[in-house]
C-alpha cells in the first residue's frame, strides 16, 4: 500500500528550544517511519516578519542545519524551501478566486489582531498586512500543491488546516473533479507540551526557554536555575507537580524515570540530585545533535546543497501537479 | 534616449465592442509608436469570474485574435499571457507582505460589493471572494515586474495603479533601494467615450453595443438602429447632439466631417442618409479587422504560436527581474 503523505512546515524565526524540539521537531521527523515526509522552509511566510535580506538568510539556514542536526535524513525525506518552488504562488493566486473572503475574516489570528486592536482603540486593520491576512491561503497551497494527506499542527493552526479542506472541496465541486486530495490535521500530543525555567509552558515570549544548541556549561546553568519549591531535601517530593522530573521524563528510559520517581517518594533527594540527572541525560541525547549543528553551520555549502537538491524534487513534483491543475481551469 | 514601457492589461471576457474598439484598444495600440508597449492577456485575473475551462479557453484566443485583428504587431510589441509568467504569483505574494490590508479596506471595486451588500441587506463581505479583494495586488504585481513607466488605464482603474505605488514604495524604503520602478497612471481621453445604439455610453451592461466583428449585414442592421430625433429631412439638424454625428466623427476624415457637419446644418438630410454615411465609414475601417479576425480564429495555432512566444520573451525579463528581488529580499 502507498505510504501517506506527511507534510510539514518550519518557519525560520529564530534557533529552536527543548520545547520546539520535543513538541513538534521530533515528533515531526517521527512520522518518517509511517509516512512519506515532506519538509518544507516557509520563507515567504517569514517575510510577513522578517524584512531584512541578511537575517532571512542567517534564519533559514539555522532552521535547516537545526532540523539535519536533530535527524532528518535528506536521503529518506524531502526537504526544501518554499521559495524555490514557485508553482506554490501560482496555486496561491489560483485558490484566491475559490476562497471567500468571509472565510479569512474568521481567521483565529487575524481576529485575535483585531481583538488586540480594538483593546488599545486603534483602527481594526491597524498593523495588519495582506500577508498576515491571506496567510492561510498560502498554507493551503503549500499543503494542496503536494496531494498531502496529512498535515501536523498544533491547536492554533489546525483551524488553517480546515480552511484549506474547504478550498479544496469548493474547487473539486466547481469543476466536478477531484484536483485536490483533502488533507487532514494531524494534532500534535498534548502531553508533549514542555515546561519552561518558570514551570509554565516552554515559550519565547516568556522568556523560560532552553535553547536546543546550548552549550554544554551553559546547559547545566540553565538546568540548575529551574524553579522549584522549598522542600528540604529530607522530605518526600511529588514528582508530578515538579517541573524538573516533567522534563527528566521527555529524556530518560522508562527504567530510569521508575528509579527518579523513587527517589522523589522516599525522601532524602534534594533539587541538586534532581536537576544534575536531569541534566545528565538531557546532554546525553543534546550532546550529538550540537556537535551536528556546529558542524553543517561550519558547512554552509553543504546545507544549501541538500536544500537545492530537495527544491528541485520538490520543483519536479509541482510542476506536475499544476499542470494538471491548468489544464482543470483552462490557462493551457 | 530609452523608450518608456507602457503596460497595457487585456481582461478575457468577452468580444470587444466598438466602444472598446475607440476607447481602449485603438489608444492603446497607438502607444507603440511613443512606448516600448507591452500586452498581456490577464487571464488569471479572468479566474475570478470565467470558472469553466472550456469558456476561458475560448475567451483567451478570441481576445488574443480582437488584438492582433486591431493591429497588435507581434513583431513590434510583446504580448503575452499572464498565466506563462509564473514570476507575476511570486512577486503578488511578496507584495501581500509589503500591503496593509487598510489599503485593499478602501478599494473602490470592494467598497461598491460593500455597498451593494449593505443596501441589499446581505452580510458586508456577501460574495466578495479573496482574488477580488486581492486584485489590486496582482495588478501592482504585473505592473511592477516589468518595470513599467506608463499604464493607461480607465477612471475605474486608477486608483490601482496608485495602489501599485504604495506598494512599491513601501517596499523600496524598506529595504533602502530602488527595487521598483515607481509606475504611472496614463488617463485615457474623456473624450474617447463612445455613444451607443441609445445614445447613452456604449457598455454591454446597457445593451447598446455595436460589435466590432460583426458582418456587414448585421452591422448596417445595428447602425440603422441608432436612436434620433423625430426631425423631418427638411429641417436642418445639430451635429452636436446626434449619436450618428459622434460615431462619424470616430472614423472620418476631418474633411469628410466638415461636408456631413454641412449637410446636418444646411437641412434637406435625412437621418437614413446619415446613417447611411456612417455604415460605409464605420464599414470600411472595419471590414478588414473583421478580415483578419475570422482568419486568425479559423488559425487558432497560430494565435498560440505567437502568444507562446510572447510569453517565453516575458518569462525571460521576469525571471531577471525577480532574481534582482530575490536578492533583496534573501531568499536566494
Amino acid at each position: 500500500m502507498e505510504k501517506k503523505i506527511a507534510l510539514t512546515g518550519i518557519k525560520p524565526t529564530g534557533l529552536p528550544h527543548i520545547g520546539n524540539y520535543i513538541g513538534a521537531i521530533r515528533p515531526a521527523l517521527e512520522l518518517s517511519q509511517t509516512c512519506e515526509a515532506r519538509y518544507f522552509i516557509a520563507d515567504y511566510h517569514a517575510l510577513n516578519s522578517v524584512k531584512n535580506a541578511a537575517d532571512l538568510r542567517q534564519m533559514t539556514l539555522e532552521i535547516a542545519a537545526a532540523w539535519l542536526a536533530c535527524g532528518l535524513d535528506p536521503q529518506k525525506v524531502l526537504i526544501y524551501k518554499q521559495s524555490q518552488v514557485p508553482e506554490t504562488f501560482e496555486l496561491m493566486t489560483l485558490l484566491l478566486a475559490f476562497t471567500p473572503k468571509g472565510l479569512m475574516n474568521r481567521a483565529h489570528a487575524y481576529k485575535a489582531m483585531l481583538q488586540k486592536n480594538k483593546d488599545e482603540d486603534n483602527e481594526p486593520d491597524f498593523g495588519v498586512n495582506m500577508g498576515l491576512f491571506t496567510y492561510p491561503v498560502l498554507m493551503a497551497a503549500d499543503i494542496l500543491l503536494f496531494d498531502t494527506d496529512y498535515v501536523p499542527v498544533g491547536n492554533d493552526q489546525f483551524q488553517h488546516v480546515e480552511m484549506a479542506c474547504d478550498i479544496a472541496q469548493s474547487f473539486n465541486f466547481v469543476y466536478g473533479c477531484e484536483g485536490f486530495r483533502i488533507p487532514q490535521p494531524m494534532a500534535q500530543e498534548e502531553t508533549k507540551t514542555v515546561v519552561g525555567l518558570d514551570g509554565r509552558k516552554m515559550s519565547k515570549s516568556y522568556g523560560n526557554t532552553i535553547p536546543l544548541f546550548v552549550g554544554e556549561k551553559e546547559l547545566r546553568k540553565l538546568v540548575m536555575r529551574i524553579v522549584t519549591n522549598s522542600q528540604t531535601m529530607e522530605e518526600p517530593k511529588d514528582p508530578d507537580i515538579c517541573s524538573i522530573f516533567s522534563l527528566y521524563k521527555v529524556f530518560a528510559t522508562p527504567d530510569e524515570i521508575n528509579d527518579l520517581r523513587q527517589l522523589y517518594i522516599q525522601g532524602g533527594m534534594g533539587w541538586g540530585h534532581a536537576k544534575q540527572a536531569l541534566y545528565e541525560k538531557m546532554n546525553e541525547e543534546l550532546t550529538p545533535l550540537r556537535a551536528r549543528y556546529e558542524y553543517l553551520m561550519s558547512h554552509q555549502d553543504y546545507i544549501h546543497e541538500i536544500l537545492n537538491d530537495g527544491s528541485h524534487r520538490a520543483h519536479k513534483l509541482a510542476t506536475t501537479k499544476m499542470a494538471i491543475l491548468r489544464q482543470i481551469i483552462g490557462v493551457t
